[in-house]
């Protein structure tokens, strides 16, 4: 927070008066985007439109004229007309064209010839006496040509103007080129500037992108098997063709052996266990490291040159913790804290203990720097391997300053990294996180189930302040959520939250096994049977009831509407039907929009009416709409405002993705 | 708005992670109070209790600790504890002693007694073994002794614990008496300290007054004869009695004669036409002299004196204008605008003239900064005559920073002066002239008359941001808003509209003839006929149908009640009728609330069921609450949360001012 006011609020010298004289007289207030007042920036990607506002007013009736100055890396400015909205909100659109630091600011001044103009306007029309308006008027325009010599179009009009009499300078002065002249050469008088917004424009692919999730060891045909890259590569055409665009694997480093758990979290592994691949080190190496067993670091090559080549993407797990055999713990044990009798501290969170893994002490004497750069040595490691997305693990119980400086670090050298928080705490710490720098983040979507919480979230997700620094990325499912709701859905819940999250997001992610409506949980948990975390997990990729038809379609609507490639823009309907969300989403050039309805209920036939969005397109209620269904590629005509859906959760779709438009004839 | 973030957003020195180091790892954030980030002070009146809160967080599991520091003027500064409340968000309550400029900020580390304590505590729960804990407890301990060498309670606690056995020193760990001794003690780690906030502490009339205006030339017994100063105090003691303590008049300076107008805003005067007082300045004077048929300054200065002695305090109307023959005109025509031919440019809203006022140029080269000292030393003048209050008349017509330096100069000299902003324009700028100094606002509330519109606005005004830099002035009506509810609403209109007013805001004011319920208007405009803008207006003050025993009444129900003197608390409560409006105030100590019916519809009976808002006392809903009618005196229960009432607004009152509290036997 920024200190008071630089105008002391009791000020005893006569100077103070100076000081007020030479104070703006316009206020530019409410920017938009802003994060917290310009302490973070506002993110954004290339091609996709920023709106931008300000608040602007002066005193008195006089008019103002104001513009955006936005400046693209490399100190080339851009200069973008503000239109006034009324209630002195102003307006602007821009879409950043580069990655990198965009900066912008807002300028406005009192508009002299617009302020004479409309007074002319109005007097013309009641009638009075105009005489003295005129000679004004003329003045006006002598001084700006005088200012601007070179204009041969003004010089022009100052020629003419004090030669004509009244009757026919009046039509010159009221006229649109004298405006257009007159706005471009007059004197800007009052000018003020706002402070400058910093924005952070990433690749698209930052805010847009369809995430697929694999433990890479299960990618085998039997259990016994320990699953290998070159395993993955032979699942890549499938991801493909589902319409992801990352591949996002766990850690992949070698798994310690003290205190390995094993199958289903148990206190101790049997022989063959593979323990969890959080457990991150052993005496092959730490997290700089590829397990032997997936086909080390070549297998990764190899792998990641045939992701490049099926249009994929990889993402790596970032996370900061040790098995106890990591290498770090005798090599840096300053890194780590001890205890009275010279055991290390295990992870805890009491009464539960995490006896496979060690955290490491950032404000340890011996940590301060050598483990930050340590750590930032191993991202820049990876990032040497081709990687530039990183999902980080917890990144809430790691200092927010260690993040802050990491990320920044990184991305000056590596502006096309991306970094997704993993952290599900409470909504102070995760907004802070996603300000720092994450670029995504994960976020309670997946404990959002009703009509009135999703409503509520997704809101809060889609407006500012949030929208403005806050990329939610909806994962479905994750090794660690199994959700209550899937658990008892059946196939048709699935199909609803992949419709959810599909159509709401930029970003969506799907563990493995949601595809094949996966939902065997430990008894009472949120946890997965027999979890990949702790075991080798082969699936059949053809089992009956699967929903990979669905998904690959929804990735497919995904790629070709532009506007379900963010989560900006969203906009609830009215469905009278408390088990149906309807929302919407405008295209960018507002020609048609993407409406979505989704029944909330996987067990039971639901029907709706629902009210057609005529108004967004200026049609009255009896307005005729063409419908295209997304899914199925079915095209119709709504006609009036009052529409009716019935969703069958056993013999159809829970939901519908619909572009609508107006039907051509009438627009 | 301040710079971006300081932390650069792409950094690329080794030395980042020096800076990253040094940074803050607690985060404080959301102030409350806090205007624009800081960027103006806190409004906040002697003897009012305010609400302090704060979203505190560190990463990870760790437990925090937070503490207010509050800087009173002179440098004494007052330390109060933060309370948790869950979900990072910590709050305190203060109530500021004195006036003057005050400050806080808020300070937070890390609780290790308090983290090590709680883990102690989950892990006894669980029956886990806690030597290593019990060691590391007495460790800290030690440490805190060892700092702390003066403490006698700590140093016993240190000789203590090494030499008794892990089962006696455990319930010594887990003892409050050694949480509050290591609070106290104990290092405070990662203490981070927020910005400081300035709170400008007024005081209790800047937020708590009833104000009672009228034209002293009025004061007379006929149409015919001008109304002096001593006329006024003969009213004194009535207005006295209806409970008032702000006396204010529009201008009291000499008129102009020039253009003068007349009656009804006629454009020409009639012989004995008194004109508009707005026409400041004849030959007499300017804004500093006072109109001789009122009895000069020597008047002014008897009815001063007289207004203490009746306990209420003068307010004057300051307007920046002048008549054509204002003095200034010949003494600085640079302070003016003068047309091409030479004559001066009157006030206009085109089409609409005032020939009758003509506007000073703040920013014309001669009034930089002579006007703007001139205008200071009127306010002053005034000052030296015992004026502490200035209504303001059209601020938003002039420059922000005039306003922003004026107030802050004169404040500083006089840190009882107290402006109220008479600005009707949009809500940008209202809320600004708050922000640069105004204590006080005119409202939309003449124009907010539905229970939608009325629950809407006070919601606006009574939450953040709004109440904390604007303080609402509940006018009823005034010389320029005849309201069109009232015009038609008949004497129940005015008790409606005066209840809603007097127990809402902490401000509140009526224009004579209000009481008298006077409404007749200039045929569909807002403005009164024959209004006392342009002629002399006596009148009958003990006419039938008065509402003035009720206005009486209600006054004195605001000054019993500490929670009807500020605008804060206002809470809305369900009454199942949407011609009811219907809410409550806490008292500060939360041991009663005052409670408001009020029927919105002035021509018919209405009923209502209504919830007795039981929960905010605790009780369930079958409880008992004691209710007095303060307008009547009458006492009774109500039991269980369903209760009704009746409002017949022609044969008694449609409205309810009512004190719940628990009936004793049950809290």
């Amino acid at each position: 927070m920024p200190e008071a006011n630089d105008q002391p609020l009791h000020t005893d010298a006569e100077t103070g008066v100076q000081h007020a004289l030479q104070a703006p007289r316009i206020v530019i207030d409410e920017l938009r985007p802003c994060v917290d007042g310009g302490r973070f920036p506002v993110k954004a990607v290339v091609g996709q439109p920023l709106q931008l506002s300000a608040t602007i007013f002066i005193d008195g009736h006089d008019q103002l004229a104001a513009r955006v100055l936005w400046s693209l890396p490399g100190d080339d400015t851009v200069s973008l007309p503000l239109q006034a909205m009324g209630n002195d909100h102003w307006q602007a659109e821009f879409t950043p064209p580069v990655t990198g630091v965009h900066r912008y600011a807002v300028e406005a001044w009192l508009d002299v010839w617009g302020s004479f103009r409309a007074e002319l306007q109005k007097k013309h029309a009641a009638g009075q006496p105009l005489r003295l308006e005129i000679e004004e008027g003329r003045a006006l325009v002598l001084a700006a040509a005088w200012e601007n010599r070179e204009d041969a179009a003004l010089a022009g009009l100052a020629h003419k103007l004090p030669v004509l009499d009244d009757a026919s300078a009046l039509p010159l002065l009221l006229s649109e080129q004298t405006s257009a002249l007159m706005h471009r050469h007059q004197a800007r008088r009052f000018v003020n500037r706002s402070a400058t917004v910093v924005v952070d424009v990433e690749r698209l692919r930052a805010g847009y992108a369809s995430w697929y999730e694999l433990f890479p060891r299960s990618q085998s045909d039997s259990p016994q098997r320990h699953g290998r890259f070159d395993d993955v590569i032979s699942r890549l055409p499938a991801i493909q063709a589902m319409g992801f665009d990352v591949l996002y694997f766990p850690p992949i480093h070698p798994i310690g052996d003290k205190n390995r758990k094993g199958r289903n979290n148990r206190l101790r592994a049997e022989p063959g266990d593979p323990g969890s691949p959080y457990a991150i080190g052993n005496a092959d190496g730490g997290h700089d490291a590829v397990h032997r067993e997936l086909g080390g670091i070549q297998g990764f090559r190899r792998l990641r040159a045939a992701c490049e080549d099926h249009g994929l993407e990889l993402a790596l797990d970032f996370a900061v913790q040790c098995s106890p055999d990591h290498p770090w713990l005798a090599e840096h044990p300053g890194w780590f804290s001890w205890r009275p009798d010279g055991s290390i501290r295990y992870a805890e969170n009491p009464p539960k203990k995490y006896e496979d893994i060690v955290n490491v002490d950032f404000y340890a004497e011996e940590a301060q720097p050598d483990l930050w750069l340590a750590l930032r040595d191993i991202v820049e490691f990876w990032i040497g391997e081709g990687v530039r997305l990183f999902r980080v693990d917890n990144p809430h119980t790691k200092p927010l300053p260690f993040w802050q400086w990491l990320i920044a670090d990184i991305r000056s050298r590596y502006p096309d990294a991306v970094f997704l928080a993993e952290a599900f705490t409470r909504p102070a710490m995760m907004s802070r996180l996603a300000k720092v720098g994450f670029g995504q983040s994960y976020t309670y979507f997946t404990w959002r189930n009703n009509k009135f919480e999703l409503t509520q979230y997704l809101h809060e997700l889609t407006t500012a302040p949030m929208v403005d620094y806050y990329r939610p990325h909806f994962f479905v499912n994750t090794p660690d959520i199994n959700p209550h709701f899937l658990q008892t859905s059946g196939r048709a819940g699935f199909l609803i939250r992949a419709a959810l999250a599909a159509t709401t997001a930029g970003l969506w992610g799907v563990y493995s096994g949601f595809e094949l409506c996966e939902s065997a949980a430990l008894p009472g948990r949120e946890e997965y049977l027999d979890s990949e975390k702790y075991q080798i997990k082969p699936r059949d990729w053809r089992a009956p009831g699967n929903i990979i038809r669905e998904i690959s379609r929804l990735n497919h609507i995904r790629r070709n509407n532009a506007c379900l490639q963010s989560q900006r823009g969203l906009c609830f309907y009215n469905a009278w039907n408390e088990a149906v969300i309807y929302y919407g989403k405008p295209a960018p050039d507002r020609s048609h929009r993407v409406l979505t309805l989704v029944s909330l209920d996987p067990h039971q036939v639901q029907e709706t009416w629902f009210e057609a969005p005529l108004w967004e397109f200026g049609l009255a209620d009896d307005g005729v709409l063409e419908v295209e269904d997304l899914m199925n590629g079915a095209r119709f005509l709504w006609r009036g405002k009052h529409q009716h859906w019935r969703f069958d959760p056993h013999h159809g779709l829970p939901f519908a993705v619909l572009r609508v438009q107006p039907l051509e004839e009438q627009s």
